[in-house]
C-alpha cells in the first residue's frame, strides 16, 4: 500500500503555484485594501497521506473580523473552502474529490489531514443537483450554526415567537426558516427593504428595516405576543430592544456581534463578545421558581450551619419604626450579611 | 370541627390595631423618608381559617426597590417576615407557632392561607437553638437564593473559581461559603475592607473592595486560573470586569442589579434587570462546540432544501482577486445569504 502511495504521489506530482492573501497590516476600524496583500506560493512534492486542492469557492464570513485580530500580521488569512483534489497521495481524499477545507484564503493547498488536531478537512456528502458552493453555505458552517445554535440554545417550542437579527445574512436567513419548520411565528431584523422582503418571500412572518422604522415598535407589532427566542448575531443596540420584549424564561443565542466587529472600543468592552468567543452561559432568576423544592433549600443551609460549615451575620435595626431607616441603609450598603428589622 | 374552630375563633377574639408602612410616592434615586408613610389599621374579628400574627423579624431586601415600582402609591410596602401566631381558627397556625409571612411592612396581619394562590405562609422549620430571625434569612429566602441559584443555575463544580459580587450582603455572603462546601475557590467583591476582612474570616478565599482597587488587576491576582462561574447581585461595571475574565464555558448567575436599582435610567436601558425579573437565559456558543454532529446538521438542512422548506441566497464575487472586496462589502451588509467568492 505505501509503495503504491509513493508511485500514486510522483505519478501525481506537477509543479503548482498558490496564490494566497496575508493579513498584512492589522485591522483598524473599517477593513481596506491596505490590510491585504496578495503572494504567490510554490507548493512541493506531495508526500504520503497528502494531497492538492483546488479553491472552487472561498467564503468570507463576519468571524474573520475579530479572529484576525489575535494573528500577526503577515499571517494567511483564515476562513474555509471548498476545493477540489487534484493530486492525491491520500485515499480518504481521492483526485476529483469535492472537499470542504479551512486552509485560508488561497487557491491550492497541499494538506495531510492526519497532521491536523483540528480544522481537519472533509469530502462533501452528495449534494446531487445542488451546487458544490453550499458546502460554505447552507450545507456547511452556517447552515450548521443556525441549525445546532437555534435549536440547542434557544430550544423554541411550536408557538412561540423566534426573532433573529442579521436576519438577512449567511446564518440569520436560515434561522428564521428553521424556526417555521419547528412550527414557531419567525420575526426576522435586516438592514433594507429589499432584504426585508426577501425575508417574508422565503417565509418569515414579520421581517424589520432596522435602518427606516422604529425598531421598538416595529417589534411590538411584529412580535404582538412578545418574543421567546432571540438569536441574536449583531448585538448593540438591536439587542438592548429586543431583550426589553422578551417573554417570561426567554433564551437568547448569541452567535455574532457584528455590530461591533469594527469598532476598536467594543473590541475592549463589549460583553456581547465575551459570550460569543467564551460560549458563557448567562441566567437571570428569581428563587420562586424553586418553591416546589423550598424545604430542601432551608434543611440543607440549617444542616451546613450545624456543621459549622455555613456563617451568618445579621445587621438587626430595633423597632418598626425604623423600617424606611433601614431599607435606605442596606440599600447604600450599610448591612453586612442580613438586614433585618427587630420588633 | 367547624363549631370548634368558630369557638376557637371566638375564644380569641380581641381588638388589635397594626401599625403598617405605606408607599407614600413613588421612587426616584434613592428613597428618602417622604417616600414612606405610617399607618394603624383596625384589624377584624377572625373567621373559619384565619390566624392572627404578630410580626417579630422584618426583612429589608434590595429587590423591593425595583418591585415596587409596579405597585400605585398608597400600597402597603411590600416584604416578608418571621411572626408569632398570637390568634388562630386555623389548625395549621396554631397559636403560638413561629411562622415566615410576605405579610408586607406590617406589625399585625390575619391571614387565611387558603385564600392566597401565591406566597402561602408556612410554620418555621424546628431551628433548635438558632434564632428565629434565621427565617427572614440563610433559613429563607436569602439562603434559599444563594443555594438554588449558585448550585442549579452556575452548576461549580470542585476545583472552580467561583466569584460573587455583592458579597458582603444576605446572599453574597452565602454563595461564597457553599462554594467553598463544594471545593471551589471563592472570591468575593464588596464595598469595604471590614466587610473584605469579614468574608476572608467566613472562609472566602479572596475577597475585593471594589470601592479602593483596581478591581481589574485585584481579580487577575484573586482568580489567576481565570473565572468559571460568576453570582452577580450587581451588574454594572463590576459586572463588565468580571465578563473580561471569564473562562471557556463559563456560567452567570444573574440576581441582581443592585448598582442600578435606585436609578431611572438604567431602569429603562439596562439589560441585567430584564435577565433578573423575566429570568431569561443567554448563551453564547461557536459551532464548533457540535463537530461531532456535524453530518448531522448538514443532512438536516438538506433534507429541508430538498423538501422545499429551506431557501437559500448566495452573493457571489467572482475572482480570487476580489476576496478583499467581497470580505469587506459583506461586512458592510452588502450580501443576502450567505456571501463567497468564485475562483
Amino acid at each position: 500500500m505505501k509503495s503504491l502511495l509513493n508511485q500514486v504521489t510522483r505519478r501525481c506530482y506537477s509543479s503548482t503555484v498558490a496564490r494566497k492573501w496575508i493579513y498584512a497590516k492589522t485591522f483598524k476600524g473599517e477593513p481596506t485594501h491596505a490590510n491585504f496583500r496578495l503572494e504567490t506560493e510554490s507548493l512541493p512534492v506531495l508526500r504520503d497521506g497528502e494531497f492538492l486542492a483546488e479553491a472552487e469557492y472561498l467564503s468570507v464570513d463576519p468571524y474573520m473580523r475579530p479572529y484576525m485580530m489575535a494573528y500577526p500580521e503577515g499571517s494567511l488569512m483564515i476562513g474555509g473552502q471548498v476545493a477540489r483534489v487534484t493530486q492525491s497521495a491520500n485515499q480518504q481524499f481521492p483526485v476529483g474529490a469535492s472537499i470542504f477545507g479551512q486552509f485560508g484564503w488561497r487557491t491550492h493547498t497541499v494538506c495531510n489531514p492526519d497532521s491536523l488536531e483540528k480544522d481537519k478537512p472533509y469530502v462533501l456528502p452528495e449534494f446531487g443537483d445542488l451546487p458544490q458552493s453550499l458546502g460554505v453555505g447552507v450545507l456547511g458552517m452556517p447552515g450548521n450554526t443556525a441549525y445546532f445554535g437555534l435549536q440547542e440554545l434557544c430550544q423554541p417550542k411550536a408557538g412561540e415567537t423566534v426573532v433573529v437579527s442579521g436576519a438577512a445574512g449567511a446564518v440569520g436567513s436560515l434561522v428564521g426558516q428553521i424556526a417555521k419548520i419547528l412550527g414557531c411565528r419567525a420575526v426576522g431584523i435586516a438592514g433594507s427593504d429589499a432584504k426585508c422582503e426577501w425575508l417574508q418571500r422565503i417565509g418569515f412572518d414579520s421581517a424589520i428595516n432596522y435602518k427606516s422604522g422604529n425598531v421598538y415598535a416595529d417589534l411590538k407589532k411584529a412580535a404582538p405576543k412578545g418574543v421567546d427566542c432571540y438569536f441574536d448575531n449583531v448585538g448593540g443596540q438591536i439587542t438592548e430592544i429586543v431583550l426589553k420584549q422578551m417573554n417570561l424564561y426567554g433564551r437568547v443565542a448569541v452567535c455574532g456581534a457584528i455590530s461591533n466587529y469594527n469598532s476598536e472600543v467594543a473590541k475592549v468592552t463589549d460583553p456581547q463578545r465575551q459570550f460569543v468567543f467564551k460560549q458563557l452561559r448567562m441566567e437571570g432568576f428569581l428563587v420562586w421558581r424553586w418553591n416546589d423544592r423550598w424545604l430542601e433549600g432551608i434543611e440543607a443551609n440549617l444542616r451546613w450551619i450545624r456543621e459549622g460549615k455555613l456563617a451568618y451575620e445579621e445587621t438587626v435595626t430595633e423597632g418598626f419604626d425604623k423600617m424606611p431607616d433601614a431599607f435606605i441603609d442596606m440599600l447604600r450598603g450599610g448591612n453586612t450579611g442580613k438586614a433585618i428589622v427587630k420588633v
